[in-house]
């Protein structure tokens, strides 16, 4: 999918209107036209990216940022219950728009989502053959 | 509830096992004790934040890099079909250990998880009480 046919990033570009609630120079919000609750708003990247696998780490920041802001407004000023953040990669993790973006859905105590899963403990050994293979030296943090 | 009661801070501090992944100075990957699927991931910061509203954006950005990083390390070990994050705020947002977290679920074009919501577009007039509540002005990115 080339930029031009990309829907999120025709709203960047002021092509197609939208609900837009917060930009800076790396990211825009919007509330999301399949609005699930009030308030449901989707953050991006300005810079196409087509999923987490995409994205440069400094665009991931910024969309980290612009998250987090958008959380306090949302607290602020609609006062919801609860807040649920969504990301989806892959058509396999339930990806529809294929530039990257973060949901923030306000929850209420009475609204009608449905939890994505249900699970139980398993004993930490069972965890062991996976964790051998991910795991990664420790480093010191950014700078 | 006090860090010393909390669950995650028990094992940032190795009080508590855990399937650790990855950790840098300001967060810690590990396994999910209920994974619901392989290589099911927690990024967590290091310094106890409740949630999305408790934490400084430093440490947030921090998380980020980690879910970055942990999201690269798990495509190429585990080759999942997709890849959902979560991060629940609040009782009423699913959150069940008040300790920030997100979840990095590996998805599989089989698996059993359920879709959270479905929704369908409404008008973009429709939005605009609620766009007119929560807009703000633009702003610069940060440095």
């Amino acid at each position: 999918m080339t930029q031009e046919e990309c829907v999120f990033c025709a709203i960047v570009h002021r092509r197609t209107p939208a609900a837009v609630v917060f930009e800076d120079d790396l990211t825009m919000a919007f509330l999301d036209i399949t609005a699930v609750t009030d308030g449901h708003t989707l953050v991006i990247p300005k810079r196409h990216a087509k999923d987490l696998w995409d994205i440069p780490e400094a665009d991931a920041v910024a969309v980290m940022r612009t998250v987090h802001r958008m959380a306090r407004r949302i607290r602020e000023t609609l006062s919801p219950d609860g807040l649920t953040l969504f990301q989806a990669n892959g058509a396999a993790g339930w990806q529809d728009v294929f530039h990257l973006h973060v949901h923030l859905v306000p929850r209420t105590d009475d609204d009608h989502l449905h939890r994505p899963w249900s699970a139980t403990p398993v004993p930490l050994e069972a965890l062991e053959p996976t964790r051998s293979r991910l795991v990664m030296p420790p480093a010191a943090a950014a700078p």
